[in-house]
């Protein structure tokens, strides 16, 4: 490869919570999720990334940390998917530059602005980050860049979009943005990092003892999540935080009912995190100002307008959390990826 | 009233858990349930109750503490529907010595072996006890005097039978011995009192909510617990502890996945109580030699065989879990209510 120029493209890509919740797999291999779900991208919480091409392996950074790139690992099959992908733009002929890198080396340097073992989707960020920056490196369609996003971490594929972005729940797994990224101005995240204090299950290994074992999970499936989906996007359509907060916090309260249902049970919410969750109940006693949501982990991601977030800050700040001692992040959504540096 | 004698009955009624959960009635006047439940009673936890017959008002003491026993409480429908039913015995002729009664007032003086507040249905105990009290006095048939008690609590309708007891979910909420208390001679139950520092959420109020409210509990209504149902009378019938157990964790988690997938969503577990899942899940590493399950409050009954007992209580032991400072309760079940004095 001592022919090939190195060259780089420098990315910033943010983390997403969803607000229709992903869970479970049709097919691991193709990454294929049993459901669709529907998220929004955190602004303030993203990695900034740089891919570079033509080394002589792929080595991978994360925060000055060296990852280990063995085979079978979710880099590698992310890169090897990479390298098809280019392969097949190449014959297609329809990208010059393209032929210079076949057969390529990555090498991925990133940076994200929030602590990586914290549970905040980190990985929806990485992946996101290295399948756009290698997809707009060498032209590959947005369609190409999701599904290389979600062979590293399914919910990856929903970070490379701005705006309310859907995932198509089946075999074609079509990522797409349901309204643009200014479509609801005034809509923010307050994300508050909650303590763990017991090891979590991995969302991967989760899922599959859900998918195995939980009755309820195969009626959510069946028959409430795409009621959840038409609801969701009527409410967002006609930007009625009450809609779209009530369907928030439901499809967020039965994901994790589903994972209690598991055997045995699957539970990521804490102590701290219902305390959040009663937070926000007191705050919408009158109607809902204020929406709850919790992936895989304790940490709380509240959907909230702009004019109830110093009310409702008020409210945290009493319960010990404050944007000073780092336990809030305050952010605008949904403006997706961006192209720092090429 | 002054040409009546008093006269009064003592008798013992222990509590009763669940191994299928009741939760949702399809009428509130006549307590019929949305589904057949099954326990086993719990012989340690138990109310001493003394029925007397013959006042000038209807008066109700708990442990010593006089209750308010005003128009609407649970206790005044007990009361008039005791009444109307030794009418109808008299009526029949088929009671000598009812004809005295008819109108009588009731004097509860009730003792329970345990703390009311504690979440360890104590309504099952005592209003379980208040209608075995007057049910045997009038010579009650068994159906009427289980009718009498689910009127007061619906739970409580299990505990005035020994052994493994059914509570169909249907109009008539026929409540029936399905295997004789001596059927499975070396189970036993070990209660987990934990502390609660949260205000619960009444049952009663509670599966309003739910019925109202979730998707996933219709599902569960539908098609999953007359599975479980059938799959646990297996289970016991064959002494299949294994079988049993999978199903009671199975039933315990579900339930509170329903409680989960309710708006607002019902809590009932703590730390503590995951705690003791995890305890359990531990334990039965290789096979499930221990069941836990949890009602409407955080306090864990462990279903457990007298081999494996010991075993168990040092893991218990070493997260503070004891007989000695009265957070373990150990019992044999399935005994049911006896006349101590007539």
């Amino acid at each position: 490869m001592s022919d090939l120029m190195i060259s780089s493209i420098v990315v910033k890509v943010p983390t997403n919570i969803a607000v229709i919740k992903y869970w479970g797999k049709k097919c691991e291999k193709e990454m294929v999720a049993m459901n669709d779900s529907i998220s929004l991208t955190i602004n303030g919480l993203y990695a900034e990334t740089k891919v570079s091409f033509g080394g002589n392996c792929d080595v991978v950074f994360i925060n000055g940390k060296k990852y280990d790139v063995k085979e079978g690992s979710r880099y590698q099959k992310v890169f090897a998917e990479a390298r098809k992908l280019i392969e097949s733009y190449n014959k297609k002929g329809n990208n010059e530059g393209v032929i210079n890198f076949l057969g390529t080396k990555f090498c991925i340097e990133s940076t994200t602005n929030f602590p990586v073992a914290a549970g905040l989707a980190s990985s929806a960020a990485g992946f996101g980050a290295i399948a756009y920056g290698i997809g707009k490196f060498f032209n590959f369609s947005i369609d190409d860049i999701t599904y290389l996003a979600r062979i590293g971490s399914g919910s990856a594929t929903r970070s490379v979009l701005p705006g309310l972005v859907i995932w198509k729940g089946n075999d074609k797994g079509e990522c797409k943005t349901l309204f643009p990224e200014n479509y609801w101005p005034n809509l923010r995240a307050i994300i508050v990092i909650v303590e763990s204090t017991e090891k979590e299950i991995s969302s991967s290994n989760g899922m599959k003892k859900t998918v195995e074992t939980s009755e309820l999970y195969k009626y959510r499936i069946m028959n409430c999540v795409q009621k959840h989906v038409e609801e969701l996007i009527e409410g967002y359509k006609e930007r009625d935080f009450q809609k779209f907060g009530e369907i928030v916090m439901k499809d967020s309260n039965q994901f994790h009912a589903v994972c209690l249902d598991t055997t045995p049970p699957l539970r990521y919410m804490n102590e701290t995190s219902w305390r959040l969750i009663n937070l926000a109940n007191q705050f919408n006693k009158d109607k809902i100002k204020v929406a709850y949501t919790f992936d895989a982990g304790p940490n709380c991601c509240y959907y909230i307008e702009e004019d109830n977030v110093n009310n409702f800050m008020i409210l945290l700040e009493k319960e010990g959390f404050t944007l000073n001692n780092g336990k809030l992040i305050l952010s605008t959504v949904g403006s997706g990826p961006e192209i720092i540096n090429k």
